[in-house]
């Protein structure tokens, strides 16, 4: 009977991580969003409590990782229950960093509100960042259910991500080489796209760990990055060309 | 007379696993430094090989993974050994994304080999990318021997990057507005910058962890960014200002 009380604690411990896990990601989810509302809108006050919140994810990372430890140290797990731990405090480092890419979109949104940046471009951003919001919480789905196919799918949605970010990546230096004017702003909407693939990655990156805790293996074949800007040479006579990859 | 072998078994396995970090750490370094090479001499070959050998980081991570959950399952450690344990996977995981830096610098390196860079941007990236390669060499030896000392003393080091990042950013993107046909090198070169700024910030990611083992708490204030790159506007007239911070 001792046994079947453990396992039932372990079980319980286990939940109430779990459930911190995705009550993290909503929070990462509603971060992301907020920033890209604020570059959409101009809106400086949004962006400003985007970087104020980023604080709450770091702590719930902090309780996670330190419920982690004590499950780790007091039921001692063995096996898959150790894997499972072990695959939730990289989960959580993931999401964490998803947080700083939020904040760090909210940062460049302030600039870009004083300087008035190409609209198409923030659509297209609005768009990229959609599809990463609904990637972590479908992934984090998959995550508790321990979906393998629901977390495959992840990765293919990450490479459309990908094939977008190569599209703006070419647009904006466009816009920079035809109007000098808009290169700070081009700039950070660089980066802002360079974030939000990143956090697209992430969510590729739990994806393995739920592939990897369902079968014991990582996914078969390599994902196919398609992201291709750091190879990219975009030149003002429009003749685009890629050096190599 | 039996727990004193269990903790030799421990120390022997943690000693085995700490091998493997500085091996590690090593390896991260030497891709920093020939992807940077690549770069300065304009090195296509060179940067190829990087790409190549950055696999060889991520099977180490793997390798310190798997050690390190057995260490968890076979040892059962408590307490400050399994902090140590834990440590030493988030310490890993540091390091594997410098190793995706170096790598995504080696990448764009074979594109600015194509379009000859501004030569002063590249020798102040040298100089970021020697410090950032002493601070990995230096925050590991402090890990090991839990040197809080000198693992503070990395946080203050990060800042001069901070700095050196901020006045290359200006520099670049002025150096855009100047001539347009300098647009997607001085892109690459922002970006690559931007990695090696990160891979400082993973170095004090790590310094924290050694401040986190040695006294219990994180280090008391929050480390000061000097990283002004995000709010960022660079003017033609050269009037440059600061949206916000």
């Amino acid at each position: 009977m001792e046994s079947t009380h453990i396992v039932q604690a372990f079980d319980k411990d286990l939940e109430d991580i779990e459930a911190l896990l995705l009550e993290m990601g909503g929070q990462v989810e509603s971060l992301l969003a907020d920033a890209t509302k604020a570059l959409v809108r101009s809106d400086r006050e949004l962006g400003d409590m985007v970087r104020k919140n980023d604080g709450r994810v770091d702590i719930l990372e902090q309780k996670i990782n330190e419920k982690a430890v004590r499950l780790l140290a007091l039921r001692q797990p063995m096996a898959e229950d150790l894997r499972i731990i072990v695959a939730i405090m990289k989960v959580s480092a993931n999401l964490e960093r998803m947080g700083d890419y939020a904040k760090n979109i909210a940062k460049r949104s302030s600039v870009l509100a004083l300087t008035a940046p190409p609209g198409s471009a923030t659509s297209t951003l609005k768009r990229m960042s959609d599809m990463v919001q609904s990637m972590i919480s479908d992934v984090l789905d998959a995550f508790i259910r321990r979906d393998i196919d629901s977390a495959d799918d992840i990765l293919h949605r990450d490479e459309e991500i990908d094939l977008i970010h190569n599209a703006l990546f070419r647009e904006l230096l466009t816009y920079m080489m035809e109007d000098p004017r808009k290169i700070t702003s081009c700039t950070h909407l660089l980066f802002i796209a360079k974030n939000i693939e990143r956090a697209g990655d992430h969510t590729t990156a739990i994806a393995e760990q739920v592939h990897y805790l369902v079968s014991g293996k990582l996914p078969h074949e390599q994902r196919s990055k398609r992201d291709r800007t750091s190879t990219m040479i975009v030149e003002l006579n429009n003749k685009n060309k890629k050096a190599t990859d």
